[in-house]
């Protein structure tokens, strides 16, 4: 098998001409980000994913991840790995200069990331607990704090984790029970178990930054009593030195489908000893606004998941493709053998995976533009903007991708037939990884509730309002282009009209019974999400036709690029964006139905 | 976990009310089969799925099974519950009474794969597979043939295979090259290598027939030189006493992501020998004919197996539902923490899951009551009409019931959250299981060539053409049932419209260019399929309708039975048959965008 390259051309063209990468680098402290630089960058870290990364991956899905005498030891090749990746400096690039970032823009972060989780998905999912570390305490520690520990995390030194969940306490955060007591010194002693900790613990960095969720002696209940702490590993001194090794250890590690050389952590805190040394991080009882900013970082970077593993699956389907002769395709000659990439049914999920792949990688790297225009724009009310249109595609991002990406991996093993069955072929395995995205940083049925009950009703719909109005340009700017862009117009005006009937029902009947809402918030999510999708592909394929009519001289990759823009887009026009045809009846169809059926009507037998 | 129990009340629903047991008992040879008979066979038959096979599902699962010393090992038990299955006749219940079979109807026959598959699909594969074989014996061999094995084979003391694929001829048979040499005796010796030779070896019973097929040496190239052989692993004496070991050996064993317990054989013919023994079946060079007996058959059990695994599905997630708290569900107290099964998008993913199974079920059992006409019915032109209908819904059935075993087991682990991605709990052994059915016995695109190649075509489309007429009564009977089939008919309507248009394009547009019906196959059975699912939905709410109004006399358990017919089929109105609105863009898009892009284009990076 062929290891993961970097889609760079593609990686390329929505940067440079759909999400605005020069206008980015142009903002205050970008002025290095320049698309030069950045594609000089990337085609640099490209190479040590392809060359270093991703052959880990399958040894890390045969291996897994193991506890021996309380010690958690990741498979074979990993501590490598992930040392090549700190040495380069690569973890600091989007991060604060500050804290010896390398001051990028959030976006370069997260094509990065696409790279990691392409080649190596559990192993990513370290620097990616990272980076949700980092911004609870960027965004809420102290300033001693942010001295003491972000710079050795920036740098990947040292790994960060989120312990949110409990054995009882999973979508239901508010229902944690783990205790922090105030010492005299204003340090807490925290005890109590956390469960499903990634990277909880690792042979890969001297120390881990565990934040952690819980509960003072007296706070209110559920989400209001909750703080945020950070509990190091290693004690660390004023000098920076590690110091004692906190009571925190590792009881087991999960057996999983997927994601098996990620460490997934039972953790028990101050079970033999007064308690874990911790420190406040924000004001007690405020440690839901830190784990909503570890969250909001972490849902995008669980879509980004979703569009790494989608694009691992597209390259392997695409080469096998090539590769595999059975039977005679339409036009081949007969007692000739075609390679399957020949046959339309083949190309159909071939295309289909690369639509959703493409229509993935515009989406999140337009939300990490808006993160970072929200974060830097020299305009006030462009940086509310751009962070309320953040806001709202988060749920979405979070869950289109990784639903796609269960759809793209499966149709991954498919392209193979018997053989994507077998393990040895190793396609499974993005298949197995994928699923985990579905569930974790809130269930995508979570990342529903959310959008309806949060983000739909922002500035009295005006937020999803100006998205729409947004797309409708599209749409008019569709009708002008040709018939080539026929069907993309036809299409994103249906799905235009029925975003908009769907959210006028929810606005009103959302807010009449919570159940209607509620029951529609899936259906909704996905159309929505679908059509966000669409209006990414339709604005790739009108760049490209741009750049197409602007001539390509003699640049024949180019043109041949620019055209698969456009032929992708139309596909997704046809093939996909429709789908939203289907969903309306869905969302109005209200909640009496869903919620009908008795206890024992339900148990069936 | 709970082991499985049988939904034995929603199967006899169907089988009394969807699809006229109690007619089919009418017919000659059936009169046995009245339907309190066939209610008892199958409450006896669930128990023992209960309380043998079910436990030991997960055991296969964790063990797999093993090949030491070129033998296989199948699971701790699994001998032990296939030997149950045996000793008390269950094996032979469907089949001829000529060979000591139960003379019962191919429908329930049906309906015991179906709970077989419920509660250990891996191991239902050596009956299924046997059962293939069985009969292309039954339509294909020598008298002298059918005497020697069949006994054996239908009271289960025997086991089947079908030996189709080999390393280079997957979905392409005719590029099989294995070879069979006649014999002055009359006997043929077997040379070649077979791949994906479910129980190719086990250890369950004391004898295998391997159905192979072939090619002579004079044999024209394609699926016109194949012939079919039976090879038994022990040679069988004119007295039926096991005699000598055949040259039959097993290679290897395949690892791969599901059914881990059905032992997938690499299996060699002859190569410590002038060949393995062979017995012709049929004409030589006719082999295709006996391919296609085994395939139909096999066919449409495993559509089966899809609906066994999702409502196995169904129930772990509805009784884990009903455990699980977390949150506050709407209308609960303050402060009280709520089964999930009281929020809203967990119902609906029940609802989703349970819609999906019933309309399952009632199309698996539909399509074996017309197998049973077709066989039986005393009037010529009805079993024609029968067995057209039977032939045109082979592909919807085995594609369309392992695309939603898919969605519904993947659902079963979204109900559970990050439980369901945990091994130890389970849930993720039908996801992973269900994946090898949408690949297997024809892959779901092998499927939509088939329908849209030769089904559709059929009597110059009059097959399609009758089945939509059927589905329009029930549309006009759905128009006078009153307000709460609303739904049913306004979706019911949509559908058929849909699906009418899509056959006119189809069967213009398909003969002119193969490439625009191939490209549009895929999506013109999942509307097709969706469409036929709807109906079987509208006709069982219809019959409830009928039921309720007729009054319950008092049996509230039965009334609650009914209204959740009706409640489901609605939900599956308004939630899942909408999904037709969204394919009819697809199906009409034409091929050229499929085919448009280049070699270099399609490899992207």
């Amino acid at each position: 098998m062929a290891e993961y390259v970097a889609p760079l051309r593609d990686m390329r063209f929505v940067l440079e001409h759909v999400v605005g990468l020069e206008e980015l680098a142009k903002l205050e402290g970008f002025e290095h980000a320049d698309p030069e630089s950045v594609f000089g960058v990337l085609e640099e870290f490209g190479r040590l994913m392809s060359e270093v990364w991703s052959p880990t991956n399958p040894v890390g899905d045969a291996a897994g991840s193991t506890l021996v005498d309380g010690v958690v030891h990741t498979p074979p090749g990993f501590a490598e790995a992930y040392a090549r990746y700190v040495e380069a400096g690569w973890p600091a690039v989007p991060f604060d200069p500050a804290y010896d970032g390398g001051g990028f823009p959030w976006l370069v972060g997260i094509v990065l990331q696409e790279m990691l989780n392409s080649a190596n998905m559990a192993l990513a999912m370290a620097p990616l607990l990272t980076q949700g570390a980092i911004d609870a305490l960027v965004h809420h520690g102290t300033e001693e704090q942010r001295e003491r520990y972000l710079k050795k995390m920036v740098t990947g030194e040292w790994t960060g984790t989120m312990n949110l969940t409990e054995a009882d306490a999973g979508s239901d955060v508010g229902a944690l029970r783990t205790r922090a007591v105030r010492q005299d010194d204003g340090t807490y002693r925290i005890t109590g178990q956390k469960v499903f900790i990634t990277f909880g613990d690792h042979d890969l960095a001297d120390n881990i930054l565990h934040l952690v969720l819980a509960r003072t002696p007296d706070a209110p209940p559920g989400t209001k009593g909750i703080s945020c702490f950070v509990v190091p590993k290693f004690l660390v001194g004023d000098d920076g030195a590690l110091g004692e090794r906190n009571d925190v250890v590792v009881l087991s590690i999960e057996h999983k489908m997927g994601i098996k050389a990620s460490p997934t952590c039972v953790l028990e805190y101050g079970g033999r000893s007064q308690g874990a040394v911790g420190y406040l991080v924000g004001e007690e009882h405020a440690g839901m606004s830190a784990m909503f900013t570890m969250m909001n970082n972490a849902r995008l970077g669980v879509g980004v998941e979703g569009l790494g593993l989608a694009e691992r699956a597209y390259q392997r389907a695409a080469e096998f493709a090539g590769e595999r002769t059975q039977g005679r395709a339409p036009g081949a000659a007969a007692g000739q053998r075609s390679p399957i990439v020949e046959h339309p049914d083949v190309r159909r999920m071939l295309l289909t995976m690369r639509a959703c792949t493409e229509a993935m990688r515009a989406l999140c790297y337009y939300q990490a533009s808006q993160i970072d225009l929200a974060a830097r724009h020299p305009d006030a009310a462009a940086r509310t903007t751009a962070g309320a249109r953040a806001a709202l595609l988060t749920p979405l991002v979070k869950s289109w991708c990784t639903d796609l990406a269960e759809t793209v991996t499966s149709l991954g093993i498919q392209v193979h037939g018997g053989m994507g069955y077998i393990t040895d072929t190793g396609v499974d395995q993005h298949y197995r990884d994928a699923k985990i995205t579905q569930i974790y940083e809130g269930t995508n049925g979570i990342q529903a509730m959310d959008l309806v009950g949060r983000k739909v009703p922002m500035r009295g719909g005006a937020v999803v309002g100006d998205l729409l109005a947004d797309v409708r340009s599209t749409v008019e700017e569709l009708a002008g282009a040709g018939d080539a862009f026929g069907p993309m117009h036809r299409e994103l005006a249906v799905a235009v009209d029925s975003v908009e009937q769907a959210t006028a029902w929810l606005m009103e009947r959302g807010l009449a019974d919570p159940v209607d809402a509620l029951a529609a918030a899936t259906p909704y999510q996905r159309l929505l999400a679908t059509t966000v999708g669409g209006w990414m592909m339709a604005r790739s394929a009108l760049a490209a036709g741009r750049l197409l009519a602007a001539g390509t001289d003699g640049d024949d990759d180019l043109a041949g690029l620019l055209e698969a823009k456009v032929i992708t887009a139309r596909f997704f026009a046809d093939h996909l964006l429709p789908e939203v045809r289907g969903l309306l009846p869905a969302v109005t169809a209200g909640g009496a139905d869903v919620m009908a059926l008795t206890a024992a009507q339900l148990a069936r037998p």
